[in-house]
């Protein structure tokens, strides 16, 4: 548990919202499949439409492996709500995956979420002294017990903006009604969320890779503060707060979204290629015989560092595609006999080389060790360490799992020291400013590089 | 839905609990297996101990297929409630599946029951206008809210017996705190729970049968209206009521229970024996060459037939051992092909007979009449009928699924007009207070064969 | 391994052959359902037509885990064969599930079989020693190779005849080839097989029960050493052997055979009663109370002596249905605790009471002795065990897989000394000519109980 | 079936060996999930030892799908065998899944098996006129039986030497009997083989890869018509031919092996860049903004495009990562609505961009059609579609599914009638003395380029 603030679960999911389109399930499944990278320990849906009930179907594990023929056989509608869950530690359980579907005389509801909340252990313990029980650790519940809290005979968008604002914290919510989607997004603008249009209908997304994949054309991104109101005449918008910044987390541009997703209107592959080509403006090698990249998240990065810096890019290491929740990890004596897991190196390629090696983050440094291991076992002979993001050494309380601020090696120890560390020859990271250049922004969250967090972190809010 | 209240689910389930038993889990294994016929489409259990928090397994399907040596590891403690879990129609979904697990900061609580409360929709109502929100549609989350409702900062006998109060109706609840485990019954005795001792701890179970096959000593039945707080002391009992009657549901006796259990003192497979005897003495058959039974539930009456009237009990229906719940339905076409499913009719042993053919109920008379059907084509010259129970008149709102009232034969046909429906030589049904006989009882609640519901049917409870 | 001779595998298997029915895989399923009993470790169809290739679905399970609506649409045509699988100790394994597919320039064919033959390790080593490999340790694919030793370049009946004739042992084979079904009886009519007729069309089984559950007619059962050949012009008949008995297997009425099936014309629940009443009539117990047999396989020779003793038939054992193969078996641990497994007794049944205890055979006694102790435990005060078969002393070598030699209890213990080992309190078994006597036959192998073989054991034959 | 000879299946696939290394399960563990692009319909595994018989454990589905932690359990011994299998159309089924095992009375042996001989038909014929029979329709049983042709008694290098002379085709062999790995390649040295050293034991596979993943150490590649047999006295070498050509299958340096494995002493990675670079300085694209690859297989002659041309390595395409067996391919009015599958272009990226698209191969052209329609719609200008292999115009023999030769979209098609189907603006093929180049060898099988096949295509050996 982090030593600043009563926090919530830290994850990091993906949600997905269909409205107005025949048979919702199927965009779903395509969508959601998409954002599988965002989570993979859970996955569910919600469908429903004006004239019939709820359905869900809902389990751990991927997408391919919950939803089949047979079960979305009940997922009837033009509606639906959908989530791929991740989930840290011992708060795994069937119950924390998401949606929610609450039923209520005064109309079913179906809620999904992405991001944490700073308040929940607050709004918990308020909710709770007035009689509401949780059965999950999820901040789903916690919005839905303020809605109900604010007027128990009806949900519409006054009181759902009543309820937003007793939030403090990073997300973004999709509630599903009867006739309605409600699309809301943290006044901070932490979580994204951006809205398509397909068939008539509209498809909410975590991001615009789900367009892409299913043919929808992108509309626009939902704004910090902003909760859009989908129903059969289009789309309305209402806005919760007048906060006015946008602290978009700098960690979506870095590691979490598909390259193909664009935040912001920029594109997460040339984020990513940007941060390399400054990472050789900045902190260059002074002499190498190729580049290499972690796969797959660094290898953008990796490819702006060869284009700037005109050293060979090249694939010093592969990461096997097969990895499931199967796989039986190799015990620590065959890992001490050299068996590897997921990557390994290419000796052939790496061979007697001077390596610039490209990675997005380090956070605890034992994997960036091992990789450094792995290379000279390959017969690297220099090691040059470039990181695309600056020293992380500040833990996230927004929903992104950085691991405690203890376990944060930039927390403890200087460039130099990890340096020393993770065995490298030499190390730099990308300077914080960079991180605003590549995403054309002037406004990011960066506090787990800057422990300047943009939004209260003891909880004392008016309720 | 049923015509006369706003009735909840109808379903029939099986509680457990254990207290004090190292690893509980394991005896929580075995117990839950021996329920199994109590319900097949989930299982679930929660343990813990009052140093460590609770955790939950819970899933669709048989117990053998939901807990597996994997799982069950996180399953520590000394304690334990459980659930076999049976539901109709499209209420089925994880959601309903039992033991709910409620977080809560003043300490978290687990709860299960079995039966169902005909005043669910009111107290839904009226929990949901002081801003409750309902994830399933079981009666066990009504009773968590209320109990929360009395008191949000504790959970004690007091806001026990309280809560218990507003709950109209049949059931079984057995709730878990972090160092109690309470066991409560409905005033009118509807549904069986008994508490048996173990290894100087206890168990508590829907039916004695768990206690034969865990090795448990059986001590004694909850009484209506009672509820046992078990914790490090040992058994307190307090009463919710001061209500004098005891209902016991009839059809615990003639369907559900396994012969191996007593209820209230009487043995199951005895009770089914006698009143197979008493069958006999009141609606004999004057000829016969044979009696048989329909497997598996009316093989005691059978035997008790056979045995008073001196005719040979046969094997002359088999019952297939094998059909899961991947097993294909044969379709209509097969069907009138002749392809049998659960049931088949030996021709060696009926051809050419006089058949006495005893069940334990006819409700919508479809399945008598198949059997009816599949002796005849297997050769039997004359099928009489008996039935070890009364003409099934009205609905059951505690937890029995007899289907809607509209569907029930005998609500519209007289015994001889059902007897030309089935296709029967001669039919008679056990006269009522053969039952009583039988059971060794003056009370039952045999409100399906008489209308006369213990409970209020419209809730107007003032809560 | 046995002491005697040089045996194959001891399997008890089913199988099921279906010509000239549309879509035969859907009669093969309920068929091979209705079969499960003698097999439940694997189960697996051919299917195939006159201008089609055969396909085949096999695998490890019951016939409702191996086969789904997916992988059946696969089995087209109208002929199949198919098998239920019991395998002994460490043989379990896929390539033993039957049928065997071969693949040859003159015609696929396709291979079940029940049976053991006791000079297959001899007719291993001849074919092996001309070139021929075995993938597997089933006999089915030793008369492949000996069909294709015979003629390579064809199969027909005078092939098949040729190839029977150098089998020694039990059996029953089933062949498909392109456009005939070959159905082979051992010339001692050891293991039972059948011929119905549906739609036109043909069933072949080893047990009529699958008859009464398919819809299909009984015509008639396969002479000892006869070879039934079924194609378009119907059925031919053809001897490989003028051997002149007919020795069926003891065990199949004994303990096999579903009780709805009839062996030549005797059914089996029938026979199993008339045993029970021989048992009286024999060696009949003085003065009890009540009689109960062992489930299931008990309870007709349980009725039998009810019903000729007058004393009454009760259910003081119940049989756990819900154990499949994800069961965890309860640790030693549990079971000194009294976790009972598969079986209890119900005291409420047998307290204080005199127990005639029926049972169908005793192998090695110790299933024999933990019944005893339930009883006791659950109260009977006096048990009197009567088996309704003599004693075993001697090994199968025709696929009943009745322990090794040693293991046999009555081949070391005389009468009294396995009554006191079993812990009873008087024990009688069936005298040997009762046996005839219920299937009203003058011959049947009763081998084990005898020692009389009635095959050659040790192979010498001249091939 | 393709039009020139009787051919046997065309199958790619990966196998494995280990020897002298304790619980050689571990390894092949690792190893066979190391070679799973090679085969992902089936896999498996056979283990033993001097003083043990053998085990398998072999099914359909990914190595971590089919073995696990239980199964595993019963692979004992220092010895193995494995395989991931590749299957196509109807040939599919558990029993063509290797490794095979058979048993004989002289000692029981395994063989698994990579490539595909021209003259199985022949020889299946030729050993089914001798009494041969087939279960499967692999290459791996023919071999077994050749060998037990030549002498049934036992199986020495000697008989394998003397089985390998009538095989004519492509193939990497792995034969364990008791005490020996036979290692075999056949004299065209059409498919790889390599041995690895570790622990004092050894390692063979068909791709280096698994070298550096287990920790192995490469020791050198098997050379054509050699046999290694490895045994405690270490490695043996033969040759069972004097044939003095090496035709390497050139499709495994484009398309089938892992970039990380060396073919021959070269990199397949580093042969793919240079492709790439060799399309630039032959057919070389005027005028383009960015380079994208067809992942996974392309994205090496991308990058070495790239680097040649100075052009901008992009990622515009994008595969997911989580299609696996279960996923539900989207109907055809899905496709057509935009649904995509398995790859999406990336607007951000090629929008308004000139394109040089790098792709592999092309077979049938419906792939290349589809990409280049996906990039048009992400609204790039031009796309100019280089391949970094030359035009397939004849069917492979030798175990590549190279498609028919009807099917070949090159063998009816100029280069210019090609780009016009597939709508690209330009398209250019590697010229064939470019793979001579990029491999540095003077000799490969181009066969399915050129059409020059280096084995015979009609069988006429004498056997």
């Amino acid at each position: 548990m982090n030593q600043y603030i009563s926090g919530g679960l830290n994850e990091e999911c993906g949600v997905l919202g269909v409205f107005g389109v025949e048979n919702a399930r199927d965009l779903m499944y395509y969508g959601l499949h998409a954002l599988q990278h965002r989570g993979q320990e859970g996955s569910g849906m919600v469908t429903g439409s004006q004239d019939r009930s709820m359905n869900r179907v809902k389990g751990m594990g991927l997408v391919t492996e919950v939803l089949n023929s047979e079960n979305m056989k009940s997922l009837l509608g033009d509606m639906a709500v959908g989530h791929v869950h991740y989930s840290v530690g011992e708060e795994s359980g069937i119950e924390n995956v998401q949606p929610f579907l609450f039923h209520h005389h005064s109309g079913d509801f179906a809620i999904c979420h992405n991001g944490s909340l700073v308040n929940s252990n607050e709004l918990k313990r308020y909710l709770e002294d007035q009689g509401s029980i949780f059965q999950s650790t999820s901040d789903g519940e916690v919005l839905a017990h303020l809605i109900k809290k604010e007027d128990p005979t009806k949900i519409d968008v006054t009181v759902i903006l009543q309820a937003l604002n007793k939030l403090e914290g990073a997300f973004a919510f999709l509630i599903m009604t009867r006739d309605k989607l409600y699309c809301c997004r943290d006044k901070y603008g932490l979580r994204p969320l951006s809205i398509g249009t397909i068939d008539g209908g509209y498809v909410v997304s975590s991001e615009t890779c789900v367009f892409e994949v299913t043919g929808a054309k992108f509309l626009r991104d939902i704004k910090p503060g902003e909760v859009v109101v989908i129903d059969d005449s289009g789309l309305k918008s209402f806005d919760y707060s007048m906060f006015k910044h946008h602290y978009m987390c700098a960690m979506e541009y870095i590691y979490f979204s598909r390259p193909d997703s664009d935040i912001e209107g920029c594109n997460v592959h040339t984020f990513r290629k940007e941060t390399g080509k400054l990472l050789y403006k900045k902190v260059p090698v002074r002499e190498a015989d190729i580049v290499i990249g972690v796969p797959d998240s660094s290898l953008s990065a990796a490819m702006g560092y060869a284009e700037a810096s005109g050293i060979p890019y090249e694939m010093g290491l592969i990461k096997s595609r097969y990895i499931g929740r199967t796989f039986i990890q190799p015990s620590q004596e065959l890992r001490e006999k050299g068996v590897r897991m997921k990557l390994s190196a290419v000796s052939s390629i790496v061979k007697g080389k001077k390596v610039v090696l490209i990675d997005d983050s380090i956070i605890r440094g034992t994997t960036s060790k091992r990789i450094v291991e792995l290379l000279r076992e390959a017969g690297a002979t220099e090691i040059h360490v470039r990181i695309a993001c600056p020293e992380m050494t500040h833990p996230c309380f927004y929903g992104v799992d950085t691991s405690s601020a203890e376990e944060l090696i930039s927390r403890h120890h200087r460039e130099d020291e990890v340096c020393r560390i993770i065995g490298a020859d030499s190390l730099a990271f990308l300077p914080l400013e960079a991180l605003y250049k590549a995403a054309r922004r002037s406004e990011l969250c960066t506090a787990c590089f800057s422990g300047d967090y943009p939004t209260q972190l003891y909880s004392s809010i008016d309720i």
